[in-house]
C-alpha cells in the first residue's frame, strides 16, 4: 500500500465517520419517553460506526474528486453507500443467515443488542440511505439526487447485493462449480455496490459517458479482484491482523477461485482484474493515481 | 361502506396489483442457474400480491386526481408504497419481531419460504419501492422523484415505520400507558405512512402547499381513526371475517386506546379523529367525496 493511498484512505475515513455520525446523532437526545427510539439509533451507530476500511466511501470521494466533484458533497453520497453496506453486514449476521458473533472483534448487533433492533437498525440504515441521497443538502440538481437514488437502489435490490446474499446462502447448500456463477454471485453481492461507489462519485460531479463508464468499469474490476483476495486471505489470512475468522470457506464447502483455482490460480485472476482496472484510469491521466494505487494494493492486501 | 367506495377501492386494488405484478415480474424468466434469485422475486410475489385492502394505495391515487395526477403514475407511486408497506408486515412477521405464523390466512413468508429469504425479500421490496419512485416512469420532473423518495424513506425510518415497530416490541415489556405516547408509537409505526401516502399524491400532481397540507393532515387523522378502530376490532371483530387472530392485544398486555377508554371512549376518540380528517376535505369540494367516504367508512368498519 503506497504512503499516499494509505494517508487519503485514512483521510476519507475520518471524515466519512463524521459525516455519519453527524447523520446518525440527529436524534440522539431524545426525550426519556423515546428511549427505546434512542436505543435503535445506538444500535445504528454501533453498527455504522464499528471502524472497517471505509473502501466504498474512498472510491466515491476518489471518483468524484477525478470529475471535478465537491468534496463535502461527495462525503454525504459516501456515507449513504456506507449505511447500505452497513445494513447488509447487519443483516448478513443475523442467525437466520451466516450467524455470526463478532465482526471486527466485536459483538455483532443482534448480540450486543437483540435479533429485533438488529433487523429494524438495518432496515432503518437501509432506509436512511435513501434519505441522504434524496436531500436537496447532497447536491442542489434534484435530476442527480434521483439518479443517485435510482442507482443505489438497483445495486442493492434483488439483482444485486439482496440477490447476491441469497445466492451465496444457497451456495453453501448446493455449491456453485462454475467460474462464471461464482462471478455473477460476487459482482451482485459485493460487486454491484463496488461499481456504483466509482459511477456514483461520477453522477455527483456531473460527469459525461465517458467517465462514468471508465469509473464504472474500474469499479466492476475492482470489486472482482477485492472478493477473491478476500478469498485468498480466508486461505492464508492472519485472523488477529485480518480481525476475521479464516478458513470459513473450506468449513463451509464454498466454492471460490482459490478452492476452484489454488492460490497462484486465484492471485492471476485478481492480477488480471487489476489490470483492466487501472485501463480504465489511463483516460483520467495522473488525477487517478489514487484509484490506480487503491487497485495494485490489492496485490499484497492482508487485511 | 358506501357503494362508490367500495368499487374505487376494489378498482384501485385490481389496478395496483398489476402494476406491482410487473414491477416484480421482469426477472422471474431467468436462466436455471438463478433459480435461487428467482426463488427471491417469488417470495417478494408472495408477500406483496396477497391480497389486503390496499388502503394507502388508495389514498395516493385519490390524493393524486383530486390534484389533477395522471392515474398511471400515481399507480406506480401507489405500488412503491405498498410495497414499503409489505417490507414492513414481512419483517414485523419474523420470529424476532411478532412471530407470526399467519397473515390474511396464510402462512407468512418465512414460513411458506425460510426465514433468511424472508429477511432478504422484505430488504429486497424497501429497496425496490425507492428505486420504483426515483425512476422517471413514474414521473418525467426529478424534483417531484426526488421529493417522493424522501418523503417515503422520512415515513419509514427510525422517527417513522422502523422507530414505530421497536416502540411496539418495547411496550410489550413496560407497556405504555400515556395517551400521547400510545399515540406517538402509533403515528410512527402506522400513521407516518398513511400521512405520506396522501401527501405523496399531492406531491405527484405538483400541489401548492395549502393542498398537501390539507391531505397531509387528512392522512394523519385517518391514521389515527385507522388504528384505533384497528384496536376496536381486535376486541370485538370477527377472526373469520378479519382474516385475522383477535384479541391478541389484550393477551399481550398492549395499552391501547381501547384498554384505555373502553370500546365506547374509543369510539368517540376515533370519531373526533374521523371529523377533523374530513374537515381537512372542505377545501377541495365534490372532488374529495371518496376520501370523506373512505374516512366515514372507519366508523362501522367490520374488516
Amino acid at each position: 500500500m503506497s504512503a499516499r493511498y494509505a494517508d487519503a484512505l485514512a483521510a476519507v475515513a475520518a471524515d466519512v465517520d463524521a459525516t455519519i455520525g453527524t447523520l446518525l446523532e440527529k436524534n440522539s437526545g431524545g426525550s426519556a419517553a423515546d428511549a427505546d427510539v434512542v436505543n435503535l439509533w445506538a444500535a445504528m451507530r454501533y453498527a455504522a460506526l464499528a471502524g472497517g476500511k471505509r473502501l466504498r466511501p474512498f472510491l466515491v470521494v476518489s471518483a468524484a474528486e477525478i470529475c471535478g466533484g465537491q468534496l463535502d458533497l461527495s462525503l454525504r453520497v459516501a456515507a449513504a453507500v456506507e449505511m447500505m453496506h452497513t445494513y447488509s453486514l447487519v443483516h448478513d449476521d443475523l442467525p437466520a443467515m451466516d450467524d455470526d458473533n463478532l465482526r471486527r472483534g466485536q459483538p455483532t448487533v443482534h448480540k450486543k443488542f437483540d435479533e429485533a433492533t438488529a433487523i429494524l437498525a438495518g432496515d432503518a440504515l437501509l432506509t436512511m440511505a435513501f434519505e441522504v441521497l434524496a436531500d436537496p443538502a447532497t447536491h442542489p440538481d434534484s435530476l442527480i439526487r434521483a439518479e443517485l437514488v435510482l442507482g443505489l437502489a438497483r445495486a442493492g435490490g434483488p439483482e444485486g447485493m439482496a440477490g447476491g446474499q441469497l445466492l451465496d446462502l444457497a451456495a453453501e447448500r448446493h455449491p456453485v462449480y462454475q467460474d462464471d456463477a461464482i462471478m455473477r454471485l460476487q459482482s451482485m453481492k459485493t460487486g454491484a455496490l463496488f461499481a456504483w461507489s466509482c459511477e456514483a462519485g461520477a453522477v455527483l460531479a456531473g460527469a459525461g459517458e465517458t467517465e462514468r463508464n471508465h469509473l464504472r468499469e474500474f469499479g466492476v474490476n475492482y470489486g472482482l479482484a477485492f472478493q477473491i483476495t478476500d478469498d485468498i486471505l480466508d486461505e492464508i489470512g492472519d485472523a488477529v491482523e485480518t480481525g476475521k475468522t479464516v478458513g470459513k470457506d473450506q468449513v463451509r464447502g464454498k466454492a471460490t477461485f482459490v478452492s476452484r483455482h489454488g492460490l497462484e490460480g486465484a492471485r492471476v485472476i485478481a492480477c488480471r482484474h487489476i489490470q483492466i482496472a487501472v485501463a480504465n484510469l489511463d483516460f483520467f491521466g495522473q488525477k487517478a493515481d489514487l484509484l490506480r494505487d487503491a487497485a495494485e494494493s490489492l496485490i499484497d492486501r492482508r487485511v
